[in-house]
């Protein structure tokens, strides 16, 4: 008998479903960032995983592409990071596995620089520029998060395969949800 | 309206499913290898994804609890990597969002080094050791696959978190098979 399981379905959850995300544009940094941050703060209210949000945009209309949350725990899925969930999720709506193929640009906004696995699933995604809001040290200062190892030189690397990083963009609000997350007592993993 | 998408499922090829994988243990590397090569041998021949595999065992037993190939481009999705598609499958199995919780301890093996992105998803998914065919210069000599920008030294950085690496077993195997899949014109990405 062959008992190993061959698919894995990956889910937001249900209040992603029910909010009006999608109407409208992100034409700003902020707006996008804003979307993101919100995205991180309802996940933690609404204990469907961790705190971190992300989503994808087109990078010349603002448009809303895909969300994503960390849905690690609820999923037991230790890559169903929001950048993750984000990538995939455009991904399938678009029908590319690599986003910017055919030309469009695409931009990532994440609230919490990406950690040692999102920093590499950046470089395949096909955004080709990445809006951070809370820093590496920000997670470690606030929450039990490890990033894992990221190499010093990150942005660099992601520079040098065509990818901008733009950092601090409300920074101090994706703080503010890190800080609530470990004052209700989330999980750290 | 929202016309986001807000679940995928990722499945490995159905190949999979028709194959005894899981009868029988694998006691020792190179048994773990010799999966992990022939699924992204076959892979390769049933043009169901770029020629990786991995397959996840448990430590003691060497008993099987999951196989990944590569599917991104069947999938249209740039984190359906051999090894993530094993480690998420291996989770939603046993029920846990990292592997070793419990105490339990599992072995990956994988068919080429993993790249930037898998090298940080080694670090979350539980395994405490990953066996190695190929390396980064055989992946890039042979196809036209990029690793990604994997830290120099990516070993260490592994150890430091308690996950040991085991090189070249069935290395000139796994090669094989980068090479058939080149000669095949297979996608490159």
């Amino acid at each position: 008998m062959n008992r190993l399981v061959t698919s894995v379905n990956l889910t937001l959850p249900a209040w992603v479903d029910a909010a009006a995300y999608g109407e409208g544009l992100y034409p700003t940094d902020e707006a996008k960032m804003r979307l993101a941050v919100e995205l991180a703060r309802r996940n933690v209210e609404a204990r469907t995983g961790g705190p971190f949000g992300a989503a994808v945009f087109d990078a010349a209309t603002g448009g809303l592409i895909s969300v994503g949350v960390n849905r690690v725990v609820p999923l037991n899925n230790s890559t169903a990071h929001a950048e993750m969930m984000a990538f995939m999720l455009a991904q399938v709506r678009l029908g590319k596995f690599r986003l910017d193929d055919g030309g469009h640009a695409f931009v990532l906004a994440t609230s919490a620089q990406p950690c040692a696995m999102c920093y590499g699933g950046v470089v395949w995604a096909g955004v080709r520029r990445m809006i951070v809001a809370a820093r590496k040290e920000d997670v470690e200062a606030h929450t039990h998060f490890d990033e894992g190892p990221v190499p010093d030189n990150w942005v660099d690397g992601l520079r040098a395969r065509g990818i901008e990083v733009t950092h601090d963009v409300l920074r101090a609000d994706a703080v503010e949800v890190l800080k609530d997350y470990t004052r209700r007592g989330g999980a750290d993993y």
